[in-house]
């Protein structure tokens, strides 16, 4: 087996930048983020024969930035120059890397003005990192890449030169901001608030050359666990005061710093409840402790009740975000952003989007999305997720926040072409309007330019087929419990965790009606709620999450529930066997290390995918006792 | 809530010692054990005003060893004396506790004489305890009770006063030797044959005080591991060398080593397969080692494929220990035991006797069992083991080996009660005819003894009430993987562990017959061969063991299955409920830390029972659609 490389460069090796390392550049502008840009152009010019002229010099590009925050740039033609013109250093570095992914285009005379700026103004990926290895969840919780980038032996890392290269790729992205740890915060990662504040200032130096802020993780019970308060009661004044005078501090050493993200009362995590307050007393507590900067806090909406009981149909965790803060509407202060998981559950293949982002109009929302794959395939299965993506509502939203897939594995992400979901969620960021396959095809285009078309078969339908196999029609989980990998279709049907199908010999799926259900149908404006709330129109790729019905209910497509079950889960193995061959068959252009690691990955989720169909089908057929209409082996 | 005391007397408190104690007694013959049993005597008259005398003075008692290694002793009246004249050392420590255990009656005039020698020549407790703790399965592999009393931070304790307490519990009940590391013997504890001995010389030293032998669980790569050698080949003349010289080394540290224990090809461990070998080649080539000798190998039977196919309904991990061992009867030497696992799974609640120990008449056989409630409730759940044991084939056995509970928790075994699961096992192993009932009457009255009434009333039946609220007819496993607590019925049944139910919704159980199965009701001999193949004579506890059949089927008792299933499941529950309300109604004469400890393990008894209870019958009904014939809740 070939060696991987040390680093992979993603979408931006040294090629990328062809085009522009050839001509000739002016750059325009002042501080670090210019300097970044100078740095970046002069690289590439050494690399392709161009340069960077004096002020006067006739220029094929130009790149200006005036003085303002904004993010934004124009970018077209003036004369015989291509101007990026931006509103302020951060613009222009989104302005080089829009010129970047053009290419030749950019340069094109026949270049048609158009101006850019991101629709959501904090796009951020939060690291699900550790300082300290967590017995159970390892180093990067729900990570599928190795270790952290910016921890090891519970501390900063000495050699932070991935740190760099991220904060690179993620610029060339979109990406504003980063959160460095865990949202469960344990012990050593809650000192990084006050005493190892230190080690957030470094990497925060180090993302500040590329545009992005450091956010922390914060644990709501920090005064107590730091020893210096027996309460953390948001409207005890001495916690308020505690929380003003280290959020001094936190600013004192990171001028920028960008605010806190906190997991309260929820799974075991601290939080308001413990001292009869409410999540908004909560959050604007912090939030009281940040208004003096330019700063956030984001309060997790994702709290629910995970010590259910499995008998008691009446409660619905689906429900529970939607039920926790849609009453608190308008009670947040300015600076907090409420955190939304993009569907009811937890970042399951298919969900409906989240109720909660339609019944806040007085809340800042963001949106939170999961690039690491813990439910769609731990980033050992092809499952490129941004056609989910693009069907929620992000255009209104405060923020698009997504949890990091990185670690110090060589090429980033375990399986290469899972770098394309971390690409394309900076990207998301910036404009959800774009088309994903279209987000697809510049990654391709910059990643790996020999290979789009191999690619696109592999990836355009990835996620379809990575629903294809697994659990059906939006029941969801039907996965091993703990790690979250592979089939165990009861793994989850009778604990406490609230994650149910409730199948049995006729039917299965979750009524979640109003008129027989749990009622959160009706949490959703119409015309949504009248189309979940019927059979007849419920879209059939969410039937199961939001009703019962018997196996031989027929569905939208013609077919009925069981036989559309086998029918799938044949399809969907049979489509990652295809992907396989494809794969194999494309081994000429292809970089051997590349080539090996998808392969390998390959293997497994062809086995995994048949391992998926066996035990759905088998586990249905035994249940329903109705044999596949196309006489398929069932075990 | 009380504090435990700092160490439980269990089955030899002061007061058992009371009609010894109070006695003149005579003590006559040599040796090391000889002053064990002086000493104790001594302790006894301290407290209770009896005392050790002179020859030829009159005594209650007389206690004479001749010097034969024989472990027997006679008991009987000689004029006005109660006299136990033993063949040696070791049968008048037996002699001594026999007494003990007889209390005043042991002084009656009209005692009988009886003599009483050991059924079983080896009788060996086996810790799976890990010198380092396993980042998996901590320091006790299935251990219920805390850390090890043997090993901490890597090394033996510094405190063995617990090991010295031990010994003398173990040898009260018949015990005579003991293994002091885990048979899935890791890297630290692979040293424990070369380098570590001192350590285990240092424990043979305590044990030997108590006429216990230790036994070392040694790894059959241990020649490659520990760096000497790159085979392990053993019918290479190195390894052969390899293994006689290391033993030569453990025998002059050790002169009264007991033995090996070997785990080999089974669930990862190595084994001579590696090398195209048989077990017989494996255990033979030890044996060879133990040879000069009074020592023996003892060989796992339990080997099996741990990888299976779920889908490949015609491997039967039943099968597995007689198709491995079975063709090779007649081939292990002398020194060499088998030690099989008392069913041809794992330990489950119930399940026939394994066709192995009728199937190797000219192989030395011991049976092992499991004290540790690894399948039978953790320990957190009532559940005297007895009645399951008292069925087994002891009598012709080599020996009889048994899982130990014990760790370093106050009251040895976690549950205070699960004591008189140690306890009887070594009484079975002594004499497998005595009754288990009266066994554990033997147990309350040395431990207990206020308790009678009380304990009965709660242990008698105790596992057949844990039968009745976990996996139903035989059927086995529908535990939750890993940990092995609490239900899951699909838990298994899509792994490669080979532990199915094939529930479907028509029925359930495992086809073992000859006629339309795996055939392995046939490796039994008749007329269990021909009681086990047909579903009219198979008794109705192990009916799924051998039998899938439709959930009407109509059981020998007249019951269902299905409401068999419901009953017994609804009975379970309700007998425990029963035990816990007399446990509480119990709590005047009951020390308070004991008193407190039970009840906490009551109430989980509890919870869990019911937990059984409506999982086990909700996923039944679900499958089968038939409802509880008595309308009782089911969810």
């Amino acid at each position: 087996m070939s060696q991987p490389p040390e680093v992979h460069s993603a979408w931006l090796p040294p090629s990328a930048f062809r085009a522009l390392g050839s001509r000739r550049i002016r750059i325009e502008g002042r501080g670090l983020l210019v300097d970044t840009v100078r740095s970046e152009v002069a690289q590439a010019c050494a690399s392709f024969g161009g340069r960077i002229c004096e002020p006067g010099e006739p220029a094929d590009l130009v790149l200006d930035a005036s003085v303002t925050s904004s993010e934004g740039f124009r970018i077209g033609r003036l004369g015989e120059s291509t101007v990026v013109a931006a509103d302020g250093p951060a613009g222009l570095l989104h302005g080089l890397f829009e010129v970047v992914r053009r290419g030749e285009a950019a340069f094109d005379p026949a270049l048609a003005e158009e101006r850019h700026e991101p629709a959501l103004p904090l796009r951020v990926l939060d690291h699900w990192d550790n300082v300290d290895v967590h017995p159970v969840m390892g180093q990067v919780e729900r990570g599928y890449s190795g270790g952290s980038i910016f921890w090891r032996n519970g501390r900063l890392r000495e050699d932070l030169t991935r740190v760099r290269g991220y904060a690179r790729l993620l610029a060339a992205t979109g990406i504003n901001a980063v959160t460095v740890n865990n949202v469960n915060v344990h012990t050593t990662e809650t000192h990084l608030l006050t005493d190892g504040l230190g080690q957030v200032a470094t990497l925060a130096g180090i993302f500040r050359a590329y545009g992005i802020r450091v956010h922390l993780s914060v644990n709501f019970a920090a005064p107590v666990i730091l020893g210096d308060l027996d309460t953390a009661d948001p409207l005890d004044d001495a916690v308020r005061q505690w929380w003003k005078r280290t959020t001094e501090r936190v600013f004192e050493a990171i001028p920028d710093f960008g605010g806190y993200l906190v997991k309260a009362d929820s799974e075991g995590q601290p939080g308001p409840f413990t001292y009869g307050r409410d999540h908004a007393d909560g959050a604007n507590m912090l939030a009281a402790a940040l208004a003096p900067y330019d700063a956030v806090v984001r309060w997790r909406a994702f709290v629910y009740n995970h010590r259910q009981d499995w008998r008691d149909r009446t409660t619905d965790r689906a429900r529970a975000a939607f039920d926790h803060f849609a009453p608190l509407d308008g009670r947040f202060d300015d600076n907090v952003i409420v955190q939304v998981k993009h569907g009811p559950m937890d970042f399951q293949t298919r969900e409906p989007v989240s109720p909660v982002l339609f019944a806040m109009p007085y809340t800042r929302l963001a949106v939170e999305l999961q690039v690491t794959q813990e439910y769609t395939g731990q980033q050992k299965h092809v499952c490129y997720l941004p056609p989910m993506w693009s069907s929620l509502p992000l255009r209104s939203a405060a923020g698009l926040t997504a949890v990091s897939s990185v670690g110090d594995d060589p090429f980033w992400t375990g399986h290469p072409l899972a770098q394309a979901n971390l690409y394309a969620v900076g990207r998301l960021g910036w404009n959800p309007g774009l088309d994903p396959l279209a987000v697809l095809d510049e990654w391709i285009s910059l990643t790996f330019p020999g290979l789009r078309e191999v690619l696109h078969d592999l990836m355009d339908d990835s996620w379809q087929t990575y629903e294809q196999y697994t659990a059906p029609l939006g029941v969801g989980f039907m996965v091993r419990p703990g790690h979250h990998y592979g089939p165990d279709v009861d793994g989850y049907e009778y604990t406490p965790w609230g994650t149910y199908h409730f199948a049995d010999r006729d039917g299965v799926g979750v009524d979640r009606t109003v008129a027989t259900g749990t009622g959160f149908a009706g949490l959703y404006p119409k015309p949504f709620s009248q189309l979940y709330e019927s059979r007849a129109t419920c879209p059939d790729e969410l039937l199961l999450f939001f009703h019962h019905v018997p196996y031989d209910h027929v569905l939208q497509s013609g077919t009925t529930v069981i036989q559309h079950i086998y029918d799938t889960h044949f399809a969907g193995a049979e489509r990652v066997a295809g992907m396989r061959e494809r794969w194999l068959s494309a081994a000429g252009p292809v970089d051997p290390a590349v080539h090996a690691r998808v392969a390998e990955r390959l293997d497994e989720q062809l086995r995994s995918a048949e391992e998926w169909r066996d035990q759905i089908n088998t586990y249905f057929y035994r249940k329903s006792g109705i044999p596949d209409a196309k006489g398929r082996t069932i075990h």
